[in-house]
């Protein structure tokens, strides 16, 4: 399959990058949340080493940030989702499913406590903005819904915390995991945040005017030249090696947080109010479905994505990548329970591969 | 600006007639609802004059059919639109913009009544179905909502009609604009109606069993061949020629629909229960934009989108093509009112634009 040109119009929305990313070379974009995301610069594979060796600069705009204001807000966040959000700590991100009223995973975002009563939800590709403000009218909620003028840029890899040090200051080091500090650029004040779509490491600074967007693309590219600092995006390599889960490929509206294995973020015994617990709780051991990872070691041949045993459908590839790491085919699949508990392998196109849980784990593979 | 590749993976999620557009030799694909839209198989320019000229095939099955199910379905989609939809006749498409509390365009679908307490909402580029769910939810609503398994494939241009005959018979012709006929393919019946987002006339097929997209290309293709049938998309020049607006280019959330000149949709007076009327009713008449039309006899280059007078932003261009059959660059372009009520023409990049209503009315600007 050639591959096909992107047309770019006013409803794929850019970026205050965007100038910046075509000047740099960007060569390929999906998009999401109706905007240009960048996915490669040099080909899929290069940029994978650059990001794993040395550091890289996303545009991530498309990280909306849906934010909800108000004397509701909390109250109704937490009826979007499952996880128990009464303990959150301003400033830091958690990760937590959006999940109505059948348990079906509506996004999953990361929710950001950025002050009282003000919360933002740092969205995947889908319009929370639209539930959440469906939501908040039908239940007479007291709250403002709006996407926020912010614009994530990401600075990724094993040398991030140095590139980003060297442009926001010593407080850098010091953000742990999913915490962010208020750091000064250029006299503004912007949330840092050690986070991001890959596990080389980095930090996402939610750059909050579009006036400093160049100014800030172009010193950390000064500022990263020793480092050998490269423009780059989610890597489909990288995010499918750690075993980063993407919204739309991966899971659906049709599958719940348990098919997914988020498990870990649904508290089912809270006392709280969340629109999805009452299904949740009913659907905990039985649902249909379960993600897995395959691993093929060889190249193989898709005819669509459903995998067939014995004349029926017992499974989708969601994603898949060739890994120049391990020399294998990966990829995430959701396949049926009762197959799993029988089976550990599956075939397709004649070639054999091995079932093994999410995330990968490369030393029990190799 | 150089062309991009489009990064396809299933969150761009492919369609029953992929395979068919794929060996017709699409060239370029948006992406429309969280799906792959064909955008052009030989150029714009070529493709237009197909379209104008002869008649051609559109996999819009992105044009997704959010279905409203349930005895409270008519309530619920009265709610979302100021356009009293209570005389609704079965078989029917209504445009009809949905807007929010604050008069604000959350999409500008299609609505069907397809059966009783059964309505199709045939979406522009939004989650609606997540509107709509949290609108029920809070409402306590009894309505079922969901993505319809239905992909609309249309069939556009002037022999349109002597084409779908062939197919599906002599109801056809007897098809009246914005209704439709349950026809027979092959066995099944599906929904025939006189629609398109073309001005060119023509057909929306709303194919309800994947099994039957390949087939159903292909017999367009077979007996359409003496008819010059072609592949195509949406074509950004015959929808500007014609003043088709597009939802997330011409118009967003930010935008009531009194700025988009939508008007005659919106029933101010009726005494029903809809969500923006009330903000509606106090913006009629204050509103501070209007979409227009711009016309320049030369080619201009755009740096942004903002059109500045006199140190200050005026407006903003919205969508821009090179009309080859006028000869002139068009634009839509959202104006201040206080600018428009004082000029007629804008000057951007040194070049002078004549600003027109929309649609354009070509006899009075040649």
């Amino acid at each position: 399959m050639a591959d096909k040109i992107l047309s770019i119009s006013r409803r794929t929305r850019s970026t205050p990058f965007s100038r910046r990313v075509e000047a740099a070379g960007v060569k390929g974009y999906t998009v999401y949340n109706h905007m240009l995301l960048p996915t490669f610069f040099d080909s899929s594979e290069v940029d994978y080493w650059s990001l794993c060796n040395d550091v890289q600069v996303w545009d991530v705009s498309c990280e909306r940030q849906i934010e909800v204001k108000g004397p509701d807000s909390e109250r109704l966040i937490q009826l979007m989702t499952p996880r128990d959000i009464s303990k959150a700590v301003i400033g830091q991100g958690l990760y937590a499913p959006l999940c109505d009223e059948n348990g079906g995973v509506i996004n999953d975002p990361v929710l950001i406590k950025f002050a009282p009563d003000d919360w933002w939800i740092s969205i995947a590709d889908s319009d929370v903005r639209l539930w959440a403000r469906g939501l908040a009218l039908g239940y007479g909620l007291d709250v403002e819904i709006f996407e926020a003028g912010v614009w994530p840029l990401a600075v990724q890899g094993p040398k991030a915390e140095k590139l980003v040090t060297r442009v926001f200051g010593d407080e850098v080091p010091g953000i742990r995991f999913f915490r962010s500090k208020m750091l000064e650029y250029q006299g503004r004040a912007m949330m840092v945040m050690r986070s991001g779509y890959s596990k080389q490491g980095g930090f996402e600074i939610y750059l909050n005017d579009p006036e400093l967007a160049e100014p800030q693309w172009d010193e950390l590219f000064e500022k990263g030249q020793d480092l050998n600092v490269r423009p780059g995006g989610p890597n489909l390599i990288e995010r499918i090696e750690s075993g980063l889960l993407s919204y739309g490929n991966d899971m659906t509206m049709a599958h719940n947080p348990f098919e997914c294995g988020l498990d870990h973020f649904i508290d089912l015994d809270a006392d709280i109010d969340s629109i999805s617990l009452p299904a949740l709780r009913k659907l905990k051991g039985r649902h249909e479905h379960q993600l897995v990872g395959l691993v093929f070691d060889e190249l193989m041949q898709l005819d669509g994505f459903e995998i067939h045993h014995d004349g029926r459908v017992v499974g989708d590839i969601r994603s898949l990548v060739w890994s120049p790491r391990y020399l294998r085919h990966l990829a995430m699949a959701m396949m049926k329970r009762d197959f799993l508990s029988q089976h550990q392998s599956v075939s397709i196109d004649g070639k054999t591969g091995k079932i093994v849980d999410l995330p990968f784990d490369f030393d029990a593979i190799m």
